[in-house]
């Protein structure tokens, strides 16, 4: 048995890392999340088993569930990978399965990915860290279940006033709260955003406002959001 | 004349992806950086010219100088692949090259890599967010230019304080300004600090400590310094 939790990179198969082609080629068990496009399943070789864990709305499918599933197959000889979207730590609830795993004394590898956080800005010709715009980058989660905290606003305001960058992962439904939050906390309504829907997908779209309109936007999941002076950058070659 | 700007991800040649791979053996010259590593660099083929403008301590080379370079190579016909150590627009100067390109009108394409600052605390078993004990991870610089602004530490440590992970590339030099500068925040002088140095490379070493004890830690760059709750965490399967 060999298990691995492996990034699956943004969604081009040509973003996943030489490892993890490697490992989706050699697995004869797939556990995926909704977020992993076809084109990387595809590249898995006949008869591979893949499970679609994917959480998605209105369908959940409990972490729980997930980390039992992966202790039932690690008792196996198969060769058992876990793909996620982006990066498997980067609120990928990699973690989580790790510790399960841990916990239950089974041998896992871990394999980063290419983290959405990064190339959805990249992707719509946005870089995150500028030199005089951004010496920082905050990642935040819009999307947080019943008991999780709220991320501190106000030091995200902070951060972004002495040039910080801001992205949200999962913020679609939450980006009205999310702008009020940040405007609250003393942000200019000219803030620069920047929405990368789709990043690395054929079907891609970006879109610019300001914090005062990323409210009234039109924007899909699953859309990254960018917020700080980076934002207004368009760098695509 | 192709021209890639490309992330070779944290050192691992296993960690480059499937794209960077494929510029990389199809490229007619490498201008790379000092820290990719010579695994990256083995991939070439044969006859591949190979340009260090690494940035080594006390041997800078100068930005308009390599931005220079790459505007009189996209003057030839060959396959030009500017390789940096981990993501071009993670503290990688990338967008400064980009923009040079941009201004110049030269075609280009963008590569994501593997950004260390997720990486190097993955290969040490911390997930830089988990549930409950961080829903936010801020990436910083330690190294800054002259007249580069300084992070906004009473944010960064605010953000700790409720919930978040601080990941600090090219901080060990200045290790001991950022903990005085975070505790005098407020930070709890036992805040868990994990360091990992060369993450993925064969050489790799980890050490862990509190946030008092930071600046008298022995650290050898290239370190990257984790602060946070997860810091206390270790996952390795």
């Amino acid at each position: 048995m060999n298990l691995a939790l492996v990034g699956a990179g943004p969604g081009d198969p040509d973003l996943l890392t030489v490892r993890a082609l490697r490992l989706i080629q050699q697995a004869d068990v797939i556990v995926h999340d909704a977020l992993v496009g076809t084109g990387v399943l595809d590249l898995a070789k006949p008869g591979t088993e893949l499970i679609d864990v994917g959480k998605r709305p209105g369908r959940p499918v409990a972490q729980d569930a997930i980390n039992d599933l992966l202790i039932e197959l690690a008792a196996t000889d198969r060769n058992i990978v876990r793909l996620k979207g982006g990066d498997p730590y980067v609120f990928g609830r990699g973690g989580e399965e790790a510790e399960a795993l841990h916990g239950a004394s089974i041998p896992f590898e871990v394999v980063p990915g290419v983290t959405s956080a990064f190339t959805a800005p990249l992707a719509i010709g946005v870089p995150v860290t500028h030199r005089g715009l951004a010496a920082s980058v905050t990642v935040v989660t819009g999307h947080r279940r019943h008991g999780e905290p709220e991320p501190d606003w106000s030091a995200i305001a902070a951060l972004v006033r002495s040039g910080g960058t801001v992205v949200v992962m999962m913020g679609v439904a939450q980006r009205s709260t999310i702008a009020d939050a940040l405007l609250a906390a003393g942000l200019d309504a000219s803030t620069p955003v920047a929405i990368s829907t789709s990043a690395t997908l054929p079907h891609a779209s970006s879109a610019r406002c300001t914090l005062d309109s990323l409210g009234a936007a039109t924007v899909k999941p699953p859309s990254v959001l960018v917020i700080g002076a980076v934002a207004a950058m368009d760098l695509r070659g």
